[in-house]
């Protein structure tokens, strides 16, 4: 690593933790993975990432300006407490301050859909735009959002629920509790349910979806769905298509609401089937408001699963230099 | 008037100009209104705008820091060019530079629901709080999102047309082109379409209402509906009550993606409802992300009919001082 300003970025999940060396281009260095012992506890967990990340400044040789790390929970952004990660099993644990003391620099927290918005804003298919979304699309549904060249974080941190964007009100039920949200139809898990009801409903229809899930219901998934509608079954094809029609109608939506000069598509369920950044681009310019998308462009993310590394590490070089 | 710094604030709409000279307090002196004169052309009607204003300078004796001026359309921001406002037939009118000219003062200009989101923001249910949403349920619906301390604008300046939200994809047609949005359910025009479709399915169910409009299913407007359902009619009550779960669903979404700390609500069917505000609070507490709505207060608009001038006035204060 050639840049003497680099900070480290750890995206910590629930069942891995990716950390790299990020320099202020947006490069990574030395990106490795670990698995989260979500059985052991946050003190253990903690005591994973401080070893990673220890060992990873010695291979670089020099100290980071500090370290950023996105979790997939709600953040207290003042204190860098982690308020609720649901797939940690984690209420409370004040991250911020345990690795900033374990570490001896100054840390930062965010959610990991906020890090890797930060990730595309900053260097990937955001880069240099003060207005735009992100949207990622993978078993859940979320995003972030850019307005004015600020990153909107709302009054409790949790701007940018974008899943939970009510697009039907008769729709089917969430995960949330309420119905008829974008995740519910365009979420991994939703698309998954769908099919499964479908087949359910016509196992005929269904054959062949099945059959490429090893004819085990319970193992199809939005993955062998967008397998399926790739090879052209009918039916996944029809899965697919509801879920691309609710996309479209919470895009319409945040189009108009937020009116970005970007809209970014990211996650499994995009990178699953080529076509949706097209349709869902074609599908806006048709039904949002014209005035709303004079200057629009609809982009695929560009960092893939380094957005969140990326993210962290670039909102922790953002923070801590001058 | 006591203040030395004072502006003056217009609200321009297709009916009425509404003209007032504003304090730093937010206080109204003055305070005139004159017809919209839209079958004699931008030229005769900012001539109309410069002799009321100048009078009004007179009254007051003391020449304004500026003006701001709310127009119902779409505005280019940094030329304060009306690119497009349907109600007054007009298509990129110089409006800045035309009215800063002929009078000597610097001028913004602005959209009239952004206008009458500074209102209520700067002096009204607003006051104080850098994260809220302002939604105005009037014959259209419209609205105001200020994140972080920040009026959000977009990338074309228009940011929060919340009224073209998508809540239900096989909703009813919407005058945008689209369906199935926030107003094609809850605005006026909107509420006045169902119940004269209701009127019109079941006559004897629509008697009151009807009876009510002067026995003319034309007549039949989002007023009457609010008069019959306060009266007790059951068929209003349900039209009022479709539209409320429309509101509810489309609050849902904005705080869900917003994250706001205040929800304000404004306009002649808020009015019209006085039960609206609380079955919109209730609603959203039912629906929402627990974590979004953990410090949110649901609140009525506080300015009425006073909020586009009153803002028109206050942006121009906030732009021409320092």
């Amino acid at each position: 690593m050639t840049a003497e300003c680099w900070a480290i970025g750890v995206d910590l999940g629930g069942t891995k933790i990716e950390v790299a060396a990020v320099d202020s281009q947006g490069r990574q260095y030395h990106r490795l993975r670990h698995p989260t012992n979500v059985k052991a506890g946050p003190a253990a967990i903690q005591g994973d990432i401080v070893a990673v990340v220890r060992d990873l400044s010695e291979k670089v040789g020099s100290t980071p300006v500090g370290m950023g790390i996105g979790v997939a929970g709600q953040i207290d952004p003042d204190e860098g407490l982690v308020r609720f990660a649901p797939n940690l099993g984690w209420r409370d644990v004040p991250l911020q301050k345990d690795l900033s003391e374990a570490l001896g620099w100054p840390v930062v927290v965010t959610n990991d859909v906020r890090a890797a918005t930060w990730g595309e804003w900053l260097h990937g298919a955001g880069q240099g735009c003060g207005d735009l979304i992100c949207l990622f699309v993978g078993t859940g549904v979320g995003g972030g959002v850019v307005c004015g060249g600020n990153m909107l974080s709302g009054c409790n941190n949790t701007a940018g629920e974008l899943g939970h964007i009510v697009i039907h009100t008769e729709g089917p039920s969430c995960t949330c509790g309420n119905r008829g949200c974008l995740e519910a139809f365009a979420g991994g898990w939703a698309i998954a349910r769908q099919a499964r009801e479908a087949i359910s409903r016509d196992p005929s229809a269904g054959t062949y979806l099945l059959n490429s899930a090893g004819g085990q219901l319970d193992a199809v998934t939005a993955e062998s769905v967008a397998r399926s509608a790739n090879a052209g079954d009918p039916l996944a094809l029809r899965v697919i298509d509801r879920a691309a029609k609710a996309l479209i109608a919470g895009a319409v939506s945040l189009v108009n609401a937020f009116n970005p000069c970007r809209f970014i598509l990211g996650g499994g369920v995009v990178d699953g089937w080529p076509y949706l950044v097209g349709q869902i681009d074609q599908g806006i310019r048709q039904q949002a408001l014209a005035a709303a998308t004079r200057s629009l462009q609809v982009l695929p993310a560009k960092l893939k699963n380094s957005a969140g590394v990326v993210g962290a590490g670039s909102l922790a070089i953002r923070s801590f230099t001058k």
